[in-house]
């Protein structure tokens, strides 16, 4: 369904989703065009990003570092837009910026949250791997896990949006790369494609016993963003000094209750001290400040020089962002997954 | 009972526990006095430290970083000792060391372990204050917690040999300290002795209740030695960016199986990633060579200058030491417990 130019689609919560998201948790609606007054903008919508963090936004008690959307209020999200008309002195007309314009067509911005884009080659990156994805994979890997060369470091969700880029650096520091993705393709792609040692079916069985043969040397760094079965596994391979930097914990987003027992974490706690382990969460947000200027450099001089590849899963038609959104919570998704939302030009 | 000069009491494990220990799970023995060989001197044990750590090396898989006492083995422990006989250039008979020679009366060394002590006014200090218990707190609240004026640290067993320093380092840091101690005599001297903002008896009723109220502005700072029900109290009450140096479980050591579910481990992911905890545990022998003198030179000052003090509690005969350490893991002690094994002199 192609843009509008008079009316501004926009996708709202519709209630808090009990354990899943469905469909029915979402709710489209068609609202005028907002207009931008003098120091605004309006922008349309190119590419909106989905990405798993969206879904703690989604309940009622938010993720603590940002407001949930509360029913009837716009789902949040990063976004590629074009600037449709300028009444602030910094952007112009035309130009293509990194937004935070959310879950629809268009948007007013007082500019403090735009970047300038440029006229890249391809837009969407912005949103993964010159984007929030990858700066979390650089961040979360270089920064806190601290992998040394013949060290093994192991990611789940190997081939998604930051776990590509977590292996894919791991490598070019030298160390080991296990993934572990869903499914046989994934895992052939991280392993040709991506250069990864060794790549792990998540659906198979015995994942426990399958990532121990994998790892014959223990594990260096864990890069965590998914929890649950994977970090249960992950747990008794640790070695001494092992960095478990947490980016997310997917596998428990959709959770509305624990699991049942027993109660594990005393042997975690029992784990970390006798194996020195540092666990660190990280909320990329807050670097940005610090780290974003040198992931860029840095990020810009590898994909130049073909050392890290990007896979995207780009989706037409905000029509179809919260099904799509469901599957990326499935692992459905084979790459970052966008949604073409409008029209690049 | 006093030393003989030709008889070594020794006590060997003699048997691996179940949960708590018993006197049964502890064996004296009396055997020859070793003799020395060139390099080597002998030893007379003054003075036995005890210490939580010791019953993780009582079972069957121990700890990791250290092998385990087997059944029929002498108990292994930090000691000051003076030196009988000496073979070895670099001591000569009649001076004190600390050295690990275990829970016996007498024993050799190749001089390795050994540290000259001179003639200290208080030898046990090298036991406590001025050696391990307070070099763990050191590293552990300084280097790892990092508490900033202002912040709120917490820390359990508040009046053992590694509470009472990391409180006292803490308030120097500028820090406001609430202690847990098992017992109003202790939490009374927390605070009127060791200068902790407020002490909190864990034997009341409604610990997580009440430590909330003790902790106004959250806990930024949480020294781990204890495990179990602090923790719980703890988790949700940490702010962002806490840490969390993990030096000891001792709620777990005895523990022989999980707790009962629901299994709080997602709930723990789930607060590490949003609050960007760090989490990391710690093994004091690894930090001996490069941060051990700076402890010895900054608190030997402290103790000079009466800004740290230090509370022992001392236990009289190696044949109460089973007795004292099973007391030592119920929180019975008051204060670093040592036993005075053979006169001083």
């Amino acid at each position: 369904m192609p843009q509008s130019k008079t009316v501004n689609r926009r996708v709202v919560l519709a209630r808090h989703p009990r354990g899943a998201p469905t469909l029915q948790d979402f709710r489209f609606e068609e609202v005028p065009l907002p207009t931008p007054r003098e120091g605004e903008v309006l922008l349309r919508t190119v590419y909106l990003s989905l990405d798993p963090y969206m879904r703690n936004m989604m309940d009622e008690v938010g993720p603590g570092y940002a407001p949930p959307v509360k029913p009837g209020e716009r789902m949040v999200g990063g976004t590629v837009s074009r600037v449709v008309e300028s009444k602030h002195p910094s952007f112009r007309a035309g130009e293509l910026v990194l937004s935070n314009a959310g879950w629809q067509d268009y948007a007013v911005s007082d500019g403090k949250d735009l970047v300038a884009l440029g006229e890249m080659a391809r837009p969407s990156w912005a949103l993964g791997g010159l984007g929030m994805p990858a700066f979390t994979a650089y961040v979360g890997l270089l920064d806190l896990g601290q992998p040394k060369a013949g060290e093994t470091v192991v990611v789940a969700a190997a081939t998604g949006a930051v776990g590509a880029v977590v292996g894919q650096l791991a490598k070019l520091r030298g160390a080991r790369v296990v993934g572990i993705a869903g499914g046989q393709d994934k895992c052939r792609y991280a392993v040709e494609e991506l250069g990864f040692d060794v790549c792990l079916d998540r659906r198979d069985s015995n994942l426990a016993e399958r990532l121990a043969a994998a790892c014959p040397n223990g594990i260096d760094v864990y890069f965590e963003n998914v929890g649950g079965e994977v970090f249960d596994a992950v747990l008794p391979l640790l070695n001494n000094h092992a960095r478990v930097p947490v980016c997310g914990v997917i596998s428990n987003y959709n959770a509305d209750s624990l699991p049942p027992g027993p109660n594990q974490l005393p042997r975690l706690l029992t784990t970390v001290l006798q194996k020195r382990i540092r666990l660190e969460g990280f909320i990329i947000l807050d670097h940005y400040a610090t780290r974003f200027e040198d992931f860029r450099r840095d990020m810009g001089a590898w994909l130049g020089a073909g050392k890290v590849k990007l896979r995207e899963d780009v989706v037409d038609g905000m029509e179809n962002a919260p099904a799509a959104f469901i599957g990326l919570l499935e692992g459905r998704n084979f790459g970052k997954l966008v949604v073409r939302v409008g029209d690049a030009s």
